[in-house]
């Protein structure tokens, strides 16, 4: 298909260009597009025309899309971006370099330019940064017949007009009516009277993730956003809070497995290692750490060599357990299922498992230990060791997490890091401790 | 509020609580209702009646709802079961226990109930089992003036009917409109002139991921649901596609982490122990491979005790970097980020991430260690165990969840236990093992 579709641009054949973008989805154009090279796209937008390109176009992944319009004729350029929605207008812009920029911002009017710096002002995690502006929206007293005459002069600008805000004359928010309420009503009642009042909505400066929470509790197909004054600025739609839910899960993923949210699996070789070795580096750090801690008990293990090959038992599976924890409270604060009065009970809740784990998985290794080594002090050093390390493993792997929300910062956030830094260096040192300490028995009983 | 709640239903006063299911959004007044006994809950939609209750009633919690229904009149039942949107009540039926499922299958009507019974019967993940019955249909020949006030008709009872369904005399899918292209149209332009004719659509035993990918790569708000003969039976609205993100992130993080995917936050502790301590266990079968590949060192060790302080940076370092590889890798395959044909790139790329982030951090541990210990060859047999461990952790990471997949399981299942036997095992011997062939060396250079 992208043989065809780059034969045509080459012979500049405009009918099977055009009947491509007909039949495929935008989003599956774009996939096409994508294979080719930015000189190909831009002769495509030109043989087809900015307005019939620009579904497809919106779809095309971001470098493609900066490294196209640098190809297009000037006033090509400028209908594409004139047409653009204004939220991917700013995004696109917001990526330029200054000068490309500056030239970009040139062609467009001046209420679109003026458009476009206010959505790029708005830090990035913020409602303003993912909310668009083309919104539909009525005052109320319009009856809705005139309501939905409207609605036809407004729908192709707007990014769904099956949520229409209900403004007064200094834009401020006072309702919400959907198009289902508008075409059920009779014709001459008027927009107030079927609207909802008690329009939810959120500020423009606040957490997208906080959006999201609230998005997927209502089940909102969009959410409005308002500036302090609770005028309306912009809207929030549940395509954006598809990407949101994706870039998050991803981002807690990456967070525990100690990755840079900027690594892909297309990120080239050098740049991966660039991104990893740091956090590697970081780990490096706690395992010397659990290092020096074994090798403060380099005499009772060369005593006792049977402690080397039994170590990374107790470290591993407190390990484990640690993450299992920090796994469990870390997606419970991102999906918003802990209440802040319920840290203590997690808290207690996390100990608890790890204790009663602890008990179980200690006492088969130690009955695994007894049948190897026959040495019962042996046995009961590994069960208390084991037992001691999961407990420590519950309260980290719960604490690491609430802390780092109590501090604002992403619960996720270097928080296996210390998690197996208490692990390792609580095993080792439960272990080996036990083990220095009784270290008679352990010898007498052999 | 739950306070004043409580005390209405008590006095048995139906205005308060009129106004607060009036006032409050379903999910807000669902929260509420959420924090009552069944009882009242129960006492709360006799005194408001079925249809008012009906949406909150919708947001609350499965097994409250569960516990209502069996505190509610037999006749209050049956108006509220068949209000409830098919989906949501084949849910809740299918949740039941025989006797109750029965009882209440017998309150219904016979459409609704075959309705149930069908989709009961879809297997738990796929579309078939999200979708609802509830969609807005019309056929290709009625004026778009008619099809607005048959829409009129079909909305109260509808899941939306934002996007509808062009079908045929056999309910064979042949069109889409939208709302929105009907409100623009003539009034007596045929709706089969302005439908969209390519309609994508998924098969009813699609697996609800493969749907997830399809509705956010098209941003579609509703996706249409198809039986093997091609004819509409269901659709999927953006809003359980929500759920089913989440549910998915979830899963994977939780497969990571080895926790199973029933436990939730507020799990309680006897159950939360039940579901940890088998994968703590398997973890410890691994953890005990590592502890023999230990065992077969320990002459080594006892000669040199240094070795079991630095063996577990070798193996913990391993680990690290193996879970990197495996989380990018898994993340790519559930975003559909990864092709078939890529697999031996990436797998290839996670191998040379491994050898050069491997040749860096060993080299600064191979220097640390020089600091510690003076040993030149201890520094070196570092930096080579390190090296080869972080290019078995970045094999392993990328093979692991990709021949999973292959093997149609869940990339993510039981993967961190493979991945970390592997960094373990595989540091330990490569240490231990290069220690062991050059001791004469690192003896002789103390």
């Amino acid at each position: 298909m992208v043989e065809k579709l780059r034969e045509a641009i080459l012979e500049r054949s405009r009918q099977p260009l055009l009947e491509f973008i007909q039949e495929l989805h935008p989003a599956d154009a774009a996939e096409q597009l994508a294979q080719l090279t930015p000189e190909h796209v831009a002769a495509f937008i030109e043989l087809i025309g900015p307005s019939e390109a620009l579904f497809a176009f919106e779809f095309v992944p971001f470098e493609l899309q900066k490294e196209t319009l640098g190809q297009l004729p000037r006033s090509i350029l400028q209908q594409l971006i004139s047409l653009m929605s204004p939220d991917d207008r700013a995004d696109l812009v917001e990526e330029l370099d200054e000068e490309s920029r500056e030239r970009l911002l040139a062609l467009l009017l001046k209420a679109e330019r003026q458009n476009i710096l206010k959505l790029i002002t708005y830090p990035e995690d913020s409602a303003g940064a993912y909310m668009t502006t083309d919104y539909a929206f009525l005052h109320p007293d319009v009856p809705t017949r005139e309501a939905l005459n409207q609605l036809r002069l407004q729908a192709p600008r707007k990014e769904t007009i099956y949520y229409v805000y209900v403004v007064d004359h200094s834009r401020r928010l006072t309702g919400i009516v959907s198009l289902e309420d508008l075409i059920m009503a009779k014709p001459d009642q008027p927009v107030a009277e079927i609207m909802h009042a008690n329009v939810i909505s959120v500020r423009v400066d606040e957490d997208i993730e906080q959006v999201t929470k609230e998005m997927t509790h209502y089940d909102f197909l969009a959410m409005p956003v308002v500036d302090p004054d609770l005028r309306l600025v912009g809207i929030i739609t549940y395509d954006d809070i598809f990407d949101v839910m994706n870039e998050e899960a991803t981002e807690d993923m990456y967070l525990l497995a100690n990755l840079d949210t900027d690594e892909k699996i297309t990120t080239s070789l050098p740049q991966s290692v660039k991104l990893r070795v740091p956090w590697l580096l970081v780990n490096l750090c706690t395992a010397l750490l659990a290092s020096y801690t074994v090798s403060v008990f380099s005499e009772t293990i060369s005593r006792f060599v049977v402690l080397a090959s039994l170590m990374p038992i107790v470290a591993g599976l407190g390990g484990n357990a640690g993450t299992q924890s920090l796994t469990v409270v870390v997606r419970a604060l991102a999906l918003g299922e802990m209440k802040f009065k319920g840290n203590s009970r997690v808290l207690l809740k996390q100990i608890g498992v790890g204790l009663f784990s602890g008990l179980i998985c200690g006492l088969i290794m130690a009955g695994i230990a007894f049948l190897w080594y026959g040495n019962v002090w042996l046995s009961l050093i590994l069960w208390m060791a084991m037992t001691a390390n999961l407990i420590l493993a519950g309260l980290f792997g719960a604490m690491v997490p609430i802390t780092l929300r109590r501090l604002k910062l992403d619960p996720a956030l270097g928080s296996s890091v210390f998690v197996t830094m208490a692990t390792d260096t609580g095993g080792f040192l439960a272990f080996l401790g036990l083990s220095h300490l009784l270290l008679d028995h352990l010898l007498g009983s052999l």
